[in-house]
């Protein structure tokens, strides 16, 4: 493994130009943990012109998102595209010709995780997607490898940071839930239109893949229980302050049942003192015990930092079956 | 890689017994994991005929632990003697002969280790350690692997479980450190002579091997600041409350500087939150931000925890360099 690790990435955007930044500005350190080079071969995006902020001259640039995955030189192909679409029919296609393929898509995996499983597996490649849950905080490592000991019993958390933020500034503040939204997506903490947050279906898609990962099962979407922040109101929130607890939005996995739905928790609890844009996670498990992360949910760095984490796993040769254990094992 | 790999354990205590339970309990799952079954063929200890509670009857006993070390059957050594004396002489010769080793001997590497890095480097064997700091808390993976992308700002921690449990019984009952220092030895949190832990020793062997891992340094025990909780009195903790503040063992390093004292935390914050034999570690790191996390700092479960996600992790032929890159790039 002396020869460099060849990558093509898609999706130019927020967390693509972190990932390039990363590669371009660390190279030698992460030659060192890596074993060996890592290289941009080429990239692609919707609009070639725009000014990002990044030198992207070194590269070939697609115009064809696609010819990533039949591109001769790439060992590993990095999604951040997002979405069911052409994230989908890149990420299969890059797969089905051996390559790795590392990802923050959390909606593709929970609804199409098992499949894009079995696609890698049987090709011996690397399908990664740390940066797909929690930003930062190395939850899937953790997970499946740091605590691959343990029978897992269950995985609880704070899984989306606009509705941690929008929750923390309603206590904060005393107002409620519309207007506190409307100011989260003038400063850009809140998407327009909110609803894959507020929903609670972006916890959900992060919470179904910690479920397959801790309790080895199939990736199960459609069998959530899922309610989101919308009906929370200044009352609630006032209500909770008087008991001294406050609302989160919990992520709650057993073996079989996952659940997301705003929750009282005690304000100085390990999820109670998670503010603002941050996520946590518990895990309870036999033997380990209670372990507990947290650190920023999502942003430039978090996630790219993430990515990176992948791919210097993949340019090391460590591939793991994609939910801890070859897709046939799965319940 | 279908065949089995095969194990052989020295010092069979109560972290020892634990690790045979898991591996007895629950071969299918591990295997699952690892790719392969996971085998235990020799075991070692001072005293062949004491009831330990697990059935050892199916693996050879070595009277001689450097025998594990000769054994050809055997891939990996899991050392869990303690101690610099047999311990050391058995990880050396197992790595010379190129078995992989697992270790929970923070003193046996923060003493030896960039020695020990070299002999498993050149030998291509694995030299794992998660045990060794901060129990089941995959710290050694988190800082290693999973924030491989970052530049460590610093890492701060809790990590040391007999000091933290003195400090927070004087905390709540208001009574003196010998006071609780009794007590605590009475429990089994103790043990007798005390040194270890409460000059800070042991939490200066951990930190030692995080600065190395976080820093991409030689482990460097000597140039440490090291200074126990002996001196704390009740009056100190007394002066803390009346503050909002706690005392805790802090464990810090940033680039080239390492320090292990009592300092006061706020009582709100993430490490003055953390009471008993709980450990936790507080990294700082670009551009990930800030990543915490905690859990059960030492005792059977989840060290054994700690010992067996290493040994899968070996199973799976995954193999990092001892501190992160190959021992002639650390400065």
């Amino acid at each position: 493994m002396t020869d460099s690790f060849k990558l093509g990435i898609a999706g130019l955007g927020t967390v693509g130009c972190g990932v390039i930044e990363i590669l371009q500005n660390h190279k030698d350190m992460l030659a060192a943990r890596a074993g060996r080079r890592i290289e941009i071969v080429a990239v692609n995006a919707r609009d070639k012109a725009k000014d990002r902020g990044v030198d992207l001259s070194a590269y070939d640039w697609c115009d064809r998102t696609e010819s990533l995955a039949d591109h001769e030189e790439i060992d590993c192909v990095v999604e951040l595209i997002g979405g069911e679409g052409l994230a989908k029919t890149l990420v299969e296609s890059a797969l089905e010709t051996g390559k790795h393929v590392v990802t923050a898509n959390k909606a593709l995996l929970a609804h199409h995780g098992f499949e894009l499983a079995q696609k890698a597996e049987d090709n011996e490649a690397g399908l990664a997607y740390e940066a797909s849950i929690a930003g930062g905080i190395p939850i899937v490592k953790t997970l499946r490898e740091g605590l691959s000991a343990n029978k897992i019993q269950s995985v609880s958390g704070i899984l989306n940071g606009t509705c941690n933020y929008i929750l923390s500034t309603m206590e904060s503040t005393g107002r409620d839930f519309d207007d506190v939204l409307v100011e989260a997506q003038d400063k850009g903490y809140a998407e327009t239109p909110p609803d894959l947050d507020i929903e609670g279906i972006d916890a959900a898609h992060k919470l179904c893949l910690l479920a397959a990962l801790g309790f080895g099962m199939k990736p199960d979407f459609e069998a959530m229980s899922i309610t989101g922040i919308r009906d929370v109101t200044a009352a609630d929130i006032q209500k909770a302050k008087e008991k001294e607890q406050v609302i989160r939005l919990l992520c709650k996995a057993v073996a079989g049942k996952a659940e997301v739905k705003p929750e009282y928790v005690p304000v100085h609890s390990p999820l109670g003192t998670i503010t603002g844009p941050q996520n946590a996670v518990l895990i309870s498990a036999d033997p380990v015990g209670d372990i507990f992360l947290s650190g920023a949910g999502a942003g430039r760095g978090p996630t790219a930092s993430a990515v990176v984490a992948d791919i210097v796993d993949l340019a090391r040769g460590e591939i793991r079956p994609v939910f801890g254990m070859h897709y046939s094992l799965l319940k």
